[in-house]
């Protein structure tokens, strides 16, 4: 087999057997497939795109590269979740101990990864006292006794994903369905899922800027997991504004202990029911989605998600505490207030504006050697659909210092909020699922 | 400016300037722009094209990559000729000296390379003496002294033409109109032409397999040359057999020889007049096409041109004598007859195979080191349309050795002869002309 004669089928519209995709990904992997003749494939994929099968059998490939995560001593059906991410996006932190609380096992492997906030472990790691070293027998066993775990992500985590991504992002060949998909699904499958919750953001300050195409983004991934026997669903939201209201590591956990609490913001209540919704079902926990959702909802009425959460941390040696006393969690000294300059309301937010400030404000790392500041970050006080009146507050910031360089991200926090006289138009935050049954549309 | 963003542009259908193409290909021929993003590019344009400016932007800066030969020490107008190649293809032997004996200047430069048979100029030096090794100024000077030079090319010609072939070797994107227009018009323009003469050939032995396919190509070289200002012409022509009757490289120069003498066969005759008067237009020593192939006819018929090529041969030190005795070229000590086991009319031959068969006895190089045996090759019987008895000869194989090896070659060469019962459709070998005029079609 020649890895030129590969990429000319794909070329000329062939579909690839799954043998050809191993050959390539393998060799790739192993560096007998050099980057050029992967490049030239991605960019033909990026033309012809891929079968479903042909699909399915790229991510197998892939998440056969490395680590093969075995989480059968944990008992019951694991089901893992996946966001294709976002600002504020802090969904993790409630799910876990949410679903958990209803005996769906939840063992998460996480990252920390560069970007506007930590990632779920940087955001847990404000939690004084709280690790994620924990070996891997460790780990299926706090599972098994309290439900729930989060450690790091093996580094061998689908290695041959690693490297056609970092090759994709400068060879232009990003933004295609199948190539997108079987990375991310690459990844769960290698981590040992049984079935997987997608969350799959769309709008302006998403990667899928239409409908359209989170849709298709979603329903290939559903193919791939269901090709594999991995039950898959995927839930499309909005993501033209951040979720909730805090943006920063410390931030956010205490808007996910309100939100376990029963009293979070109603946008992010709304898709960690529905996700979770979706996890339960999956994980045989509930006869039907509604049953789901309901059970979980009495979850945060009755204390029993936000207890799952403070067992959870007090497992990983972390201050269990805060989840009474939440200014227990590091606090920033100063506050800046961003007020408005004109009034009218809010018609649109660029999340990936206030992404870039928290992470100026130290909340995020620019590159893996950064240190991240925890206590810092920002308050959101209006958010689309709001009126206001000039000089009313749009937003805090949570600095470290109360200096020049605050105030310039206070000035591009303003600049992010876009204010008009007349009341925009909005939609709702969840727009469609897509099971292995079909897409069910909410608008 | 980022190679990865003008990857996205090309894939994205957009149309580069040439400051963006000299940046990619002057990047990539300094190692700048890696392997990896160059292949994808070539992706990317194999799917999107390029526009008429973008594959004459590209060419220039591939041209302007390395060595750029200046011929104006030479007095006229120097038109170079270029062949798609193919299996016999003695062209340039012949129509050198022709068009030099109506003074048309020929300063040519000429490869080795790999192959069936050699290059030109492994071809010329199986003259016994005949060399190469001319300083660029004594080549000049012979052109205006005798109106006719080979010399070997620069290694340095277009470098990033030949480190973009290799890598689209490799990676799938050969059959891109575009690049295979840029490729070889560029090491044209660096060796110094004024003009350009293009001999595309089309059918199943030829690289474009169809008279739609050639003819793309052909526009695309005439378009480049008219927008770098240089007069380009292109014949498109028949290669669904071999030129002539010989393959080899002394058998080749002999039948050069009868051609330079107006009694070569027909199809290699007008395929010379017809190149030949394209030059002479362009150069200048012509009003129109058909004055100057009535001209070149005469050269033929008067010697001229025969007596041009022995001046040539002596000025660069080789044996006269073979003009008047051609059986002073080098012979193969064996002749093995290769005959028809059926009877009816040749349909076809399988250019490809009897190239290999020549390539095996010796005639050509299947590495770089391999060693030439000029004397060996074959003498076609045959050719298309053409009626057999069984045992009829088909063709003469010359070989250094009457062993099992010289009798599986004759086996091979059997079997490229296609023999059926009904009397074949035949072709003109002349198909069309593409000039800056536009295209004249002859079927």
């Amino acid at each position: 087999m020649r890895a030129v004669d590969l990429i000319q089928k794909k070329r000329d519209g062939g579909e690839l057997t799954p043998e050809e995709l191993k050959f390539l990904i393998h060799g790739y992997s192993r560096g007998e497939v050099p980057d050029y003749q992967m490049s030239a494939f991605a960019m033909a994929v990026f033309f012809k795109g891929m079968t479903a099968s042909e699909t399915a059998a790229l991510t197998m490939s892939m998440a056969e590269s490395g680590d093969q995560v075995d989480l059968s001593p944990i008992h019951g059906v694991k089901v893992d979740k996946h966001s294709t991410g976002g600002v504020g996006d802090k969904t993790t932190l409630i799910i876990g101990p949410l679903v958990a609380s209803v005996g769906v096992p939840v063992a998460k492997m996480s990252g920390r990864g560069l970007g506007h906030t930590g990632g779920t472990i940087d955001k847990l790691e404000s939690i004084r006292g709280f690790h994620t070293e924990l070996t891997r027998d460790a780990f299926m066993k706090q599972v098994n006794d309290i439900g729930l775990s989060v450690i790091g992500q093996s580094s061998d985590l689908a290695p041959a994903d690693k490297k056609l991504y970092a090759l994709r992002d400068v060879t232009g060949t990003v933004e295609s369905i199948p190539l997108i998909a079987s990375s991310v699904m690459s990844k769960k499958i290698a981590a040992g899922a049984d079935a997987i919750v997608l969350d799959v953001k769309t709008g302006s300050g998403a990667f899928m800027k239409t409908v359209q195409d989170a849709e298709a983004l979603a329903q290939a991934m559903v193919s791939i997991g269901t090709n594999v026997g991995r039950r898959t669903a995927a839930v499309i939201s909005d993501m033209d504004q951040p979720l909730g209201y805090a943006i920063g590591n410390a931030l956010e956990v205490a808007e996910a202990l309100d939100t376990l609490r029963g009293q979070g913001p109603e946008d992010l209540t709304e898709l960690c029911l529905t996700l979770g919704a979706h996890m339960v079902t999956l994980g045989g926990k509930a006869r039907t989605f509604d049953e789901a959702k309901s059970k979980l909802r009495k979850q945060l009425e009755n204390g029993e998600a936000l207890a799952k959460f403070k067992a959870f941390i007090e497992a990983q040696g972390g201050d269990g505490g805060i989840v009474d006393q939440p200014d227990k969690l590091p606090q920033a000294p100063f506050a800046v207030e961003v007020t408005a300059d004109a009034e009218g309301y809010i018609s649109a937010i660029q999340a990936e504006q206030l992404g870039l400030a928290a992470m100026l404000l130290g909340a995020g790392r620019a590159t893996k050697e950064a240190v991240i500041d925890y206590a810092v970050g920002l308050t959101l006080r209006k958010k689309v659909g709001d009126t206001v009146q000039a000089g009313d507050t749009l937003a805090i910031l949570h600095v470290r210092d109360n200096n020049d360089a605050a105030r310039q991200v206070a000035d591009r926090v303003r600049g992010a909020y876009i204010i008009q006289t007349e009341r925009p138009e909005t939609r709702p935050l969840l727009l469609s699922v897509v099971t292995a049954d079909g897409i069910e549309r909410f608008i």
